[in-house]
């Protein structure tokens, strides 16, 4: 069975983006982002985006951010995917997120944003968080999850200590 | 001169309690509390509270919980201290804690609660964050800051990784 990975950078105050959905103080050179391609490279093969997520890169002209994995992006209100890379899934999510699981294959990125992520965490659905900490506080912006969450256990399985403060944490999230 | 350290326990989703000010789900035993209550005794000799963080320990029976530094607890709304040992600060906080900064001791020991820290940090006044790390999802509650925050950069200066998955990581925050 494929595990779900919310796999996601925040601020040291829990946010994973600004209001505008920019991302403006995250570290973006050094050791852990080469750590976090590999990552992508190898382990997953599934990627699931929320809408507003994934329209952040139409900006810089993306509409595949992930070629090599299978891309699905969750809305309602998109007509349809403006890119034949990527999937748009506007029914019911548990159910569709369910499926995936059980099929055979690397796991599931997770890649946000905050609405997708509470949803199928609240749903449990959510088998790890790995955590990229950023050594920056934003004040304000876009949480870890949105939406009605309740409280859940985790288990520290993995941490790495990078030179330019980023610290990476893996999560497994408790039955 | 003083620092003063925002020393606070937090969630993975960047919450320091409930919305009720409760802290269930924090890890309240290990070599993370021994740590951090030898910082308490070493590190520091005045304390500052919000006036919620401070009555927080009234359930308990405890109007005096450091008893060793000169306790302060802020607020406009209390009309005395209940405790001898705790001084009231009803005035306008930053001048009264860029006093205290301007002092010779040891560091000040700022423990809460969300719109305390909101207010030193706004003003440039919080020199260092020292985050317990507990592995666990809130979904909501008490924010780290609270109030007009502008973003700021850290500079990771430590970090510790416990057995039961606190992670301890040491911030300056840069000028």
């Amino acid at each position: 069975m494929r595990k779900l990975k919310y796999h996601v950078a925040s601020t040291v105050d829990g946010f994973i983006a600004h209001e505008d959905h920019s991302i403006d103080g995250f570290v973006s050179e050094g050791e852990h982002v080469i750590d976090y391609l590999e990552s992508l490279k190898h382990d997953y093969d599934i990627v699931l985006m929320g809408r507003r997520t994934y329209e952040f890169g139409f900006q810089f002209g993306v509409t595949s951010p992930y070629p090599w994995m299978k891309q699905y992006v969750f809305s309602r209100t998109m007509e349809r995917s403006p890119d034949p890379n990527v999937e748009l899934v506007s029914k019911e999510i548990t159910g569709f997120v369910e499926g995936l699981k059980k099929g055979a294959g690397k796991d599931i990125y997770l890649c946000g944003g905050a609405d997708l992520a509470g949803k199928l965490f609240a749903e449990g659905l959510v088998d790890e968080i790995i955590l990229k900490l950023n050594p920056v506080v934003f004040g304000s912006g876009i949480p870890l999850f949105s939406g009605v969450v309740k409280q859940a256990d985790l288990e520290l399985t993995g941490s790495k200590v990078y030179g330019n403060g980023v610290v990476l944490l893996n999560y497994r999230v408790k039955d």
